[in-house]
């Protein structure tokens, strides 16, 4: 631990530019800009904005930062060395990334000698003079230069002393920064520390270190910490990991590692507790699902099962967890499972706002019927709605919205999917009246859940709001075939709130009723208790 | 590299206990024993099934597998230490451990002060106590002993003296192996070399060590591989890195880092080629999707974009791979390549014993067919049997056994489990000959299986033969809820044949209901080319 020395630590994004290379994630100009003001927000130093030479909607989005500047963060513009052959006045990928008009901008030159020859097809010597060209040019426009050394490990490993002009040329050519990059990933931390650990006895001491690694080993994040142990002062990565096929280092594990662990200032303090919000508001304008299993910002990352250990981390946090989980904006969450005990319903009771007692037979009676439910093949982990119900009727305080006294399906199959159809009837008592309604959707489950809506909108005209917003079948016991047991997992969602029920059953319509039905009488006990809160204050 | 002396590794899977605590996966007995053999088939040496002692489940699994054992690996039972002031012989838990009749068992053990005087609020010397009990008690039922030092490395940094009696302790009531367990994943891989090292000193030279790391600093991975190279020799983990909050050590990339990149022996040359096909089976059996970017095994591991980037691959993959896909079971994809997609086909065509050319018209129509379904959701790679059908249809020899006239399901829900009825109706057209025919099951997709069979077992009697062997739904785009696709695999038996069919629709049914006809073809069609080669011969 070096904590009391609080040395400066420069973290460089890459979202918009190597982020955007995972496959299946396209962004627009928009997201691109709301993006980069989030992680100005967030305090992140640089942000490498995209690569205007190779893709003009970059150049769009520069344009629009320079009207518009971020408060902070260094918008840095992304491009290769002039290719062989040329020069630099005549490359068009040059003149666009000045045109980008940033006062920072990354070259990336070729570390390797076989990609010289194999792949740019030019000589050893020629690849130098790109280097060493490109650098002073921009230099001589005023721009301030970061080199990053595409290939590094295996190039050095492959041809050190090549290696080593290469970067020798981008020192003397005036770039500020030398980034060592992992471009195929496969390089292991000990190698890391082994090459950069060498490679600072050949350049001048003080030269500014930066590094840039992917996850194709599964280390990325590692090989970034080892890094900086050696001494290494700028960490490239991505929110989320996102990046071409395995993803870069994750600057949300990264920034926690090394400013809560290794004592490194990255970001200020009340910027880091923004690091899952930011994690997720990416993800969302992305439109990717956010990873629930990811470190630190994940919504798994610090829940908790098991009767002992629920009852010691309430005691002791530091017992079960690495971090806290506020420093960082995400929470501790008690999950309900299987080895649920007696204090993890009385925290998740507590965390509904429902005060139980250890001794009240009630509390062990919640119990007994959440592990006979889970036996037939409930799970509450996620449908933490169904448990919140399931508690209120034992509680008594489960409130009876309406009361289902008939429901039908009926589908006509095989005539293509267009003309398939399916129609729900719904027999429903509300407030002492019966109401009958019919409805169709293009499945069972949107013709029962349209049905149920019909019937009960008059009553209450909030329903016009909720909506289905994800559904999960599981069948659980696969091999006994179509009469295995099925669960339904339905999320329903009304404005910013989100909330999950569960059904389970050997036919898979009334699996999936029981959850629709939960996850309205869910969403009109939420709205009650909101109204309920307005009429109190 | 130490590739020369191949040094041998001791993998042990622990995807059944604590694969299975990660949030949302939930696995069935049945599950479980397919997970067992294929962990087998891949070499794995040590796999961990269960904790009999909290787990009811477990026992049976245990049982199950004494029946009809595995043919290599070692099967472990995993149990903690006998509680404070209690005997070993009268602890129930340590007797369920014996029930289970495995010759391996691993018992953990609290390393951390602070979790014996708070955590179990017993005293020091009694957790000395428990852990030399149990450990003689089970070697003296003729067990050989795992011990895994529960939170090992904040133990040493919190209480070193404490923590290295434990592991004393273990040593002297004869565990084998002593495995240091990163419980909480907080632990740094600097952290981890520095501290193995320094306990090294304090055990008996040659004791044999062990490693359990988990991934809440985004180092999982990187923290094994440095435990083994301060000699640590067996390696717990877990397919895909499941596991508690953000997962364990992922088995996928520890494999192929440990034995391709530093040389050691884990499993055999023609066992790691299954590495990616054992990872999408167990996602497959626990029914999370595949995660497309994992190191190694993802999809889009080795995914290529762009001309100059894929045509240097292909010149000399060693540019862009850090390893050769093939060597793990993956493959290169070159993302939007029509010319893979061919060969493709050809090689599936073939295994079916049908041999296409690659230039006829219909080899083009069959990819085109192919890429259209598959945009809409289908997928072919585990539903054989479906993409036969389509291929023998684009070639003009799929035979008519049947042709349905209409289908319909009906359904009467909220009647509880025992009460819900499905009843489905059958107008099916059969040598020139028109049937209706009606049956009832416990869901609506038993009861169209029913009628169909019921409308055609008097022109096929070998439908009677004919089983639903497993049945799998998965939603393809849960965001926009009920009116989601749905996609179905059905998989069906006759005997020891195995085959499975797809189906896609945004109506459960309907999707259930193609996988479910083309099942009952695929069988027809399977049994007259059975009838065919007997009349031939």
């Amino acid at each position: 631990m070096i904590a009391n020395s609080l040395p400066q630590l420069w973290i460089y994004d890459t979202t918009l530019r190597d982020g955007t290379q995972r496959e299946g994630l396209s962004v627009s100009i928009e997201d691109k800009l709301r993006i980069a003001r989030r992680l100005d927000q967030l305090g992140i130093p640089f942000i490498e904005g995209g690569w205007p030479g190779a893709n003009p909607k970059d150049v769009q989005f520069f344009w629009q930062l320079q009207e518009e500047p971020l408060k902070q963060a260094e918008i840095v513009a992304f491009c290769s060395t002039r290719r062989p052959n040329t020069t630099v006045a005549s490359e068009p990928i040059l003149q666009a990334i000045l045109a980008a008009g940033t006062r920072w901008v990354t070259i990336f030159g070729k570390s390797w000698d076989l990609h010289v020859t194999e792949g740019l097809k030019t000589t050893l010597t020629e690849n130098l003079a790109m280097i060493g060209d490109t650098i002073e040019y921009l230099r001589a426009q005023g721009r301030r230069v970061i080199y990053d050394a595409e290939h590094w490990f295996d190039g050095y490993k492959h041809n050190r002393d090549y290696a080593l002009q290469t970067l020798e040329t981008a020192i003397a050519s005036g770039a500020e920064w030398l980034v060592f990059c992992d471009t195929n990933g496969g390089t292991l931390p000990h190698e890391i520390t082994q090459i950069i650990t060498d490679v600072v006895k050949y350049i001048p001491s003080g030269t500014k270190l930066g590094i840039h690694t992917h996850n194709d080993s599964d280390t990325a994040v590692a090989n970034a910490l080892v890094a900086v142990m050696t001494g290494v002062r700028m960490v490239q990565g991505t929110i989320n990991g996102y990046g071409e096929r395995c993803g870069n280092a994750n600057l949300c594990s990264l920034i926690p590692n090394l400013q809560l662990k290794l004592g490194f200032q990255c970001i200020e303090e009340n910027q880091i507790s923004q690091l899952t919000e930011t994690s997720r508001f990416v993800s969302e304008v992305v439109n990717l699902a956010p990873d629930e299993h990811a470190p630190f910002v994940g919504r798994s990352a610090f829940a908790h099962k098991g009767g002992i250990h629920v009852s010691a981390v309430e005691r002791n946090p530091l017992t079960y967890e690495h971090i806290q989980p506020q420093q960082i904006g995400n929470c501790r969450r008690i999950v309900i499972s299987e080895q649920s005990g007696i204090s993890n319903v009385l925290s998740k009771a507590r965390s509904f706002g429902i005060e139980l007692d250890k001794n009240d037979p009630t509390t062990r009676k919640i119990l007994e019927r959440l592990k006979a439910l889970e036996s037939e093949g409930y799970q509450f982990e996620a449908a933490e709605a169904s448990f919140e119900l399931l508690m209120r009727q034992a509680l008594g305080s489960r409130r009876l919205f309406f009361e289902i006294r008939g429901f039908q399906v009926h589908c006509e199959l095989g005539q293509g999917e267009e003309n398939t159809s399916a129609l729900a009837t719904v027999k429903v008592t509300v407030n002492g009246k019966n109401i009958l309604e019919a409805a169709e959707g293009n499945g069972p489950v949107a013709a029962l859940d349209a049905a149920l809506r019909k019937a009960l909108v008059n009553f209450y005209p909030q329903i016009a709001a909720f909506e289905l917003t994800d559904y999960k079948v599981r069948i659980l016991n696969g091999h006994t075939g179509t009469a295995a047991k099925t669960r339904v997992m339905v999320e329903s969602g009304s404005g910013h709130q989100r909330w999950t029920t569960v059904g389970v059953s050997t036919n898979i319509l009334e699996a999936s009723y029981q959850a629709v039905v939960e996850g309205l009488e869910y969403g009109l006990l939420l709205h009650s208790q909101a109204e309920a809160a307005v009429i109190q204050f």
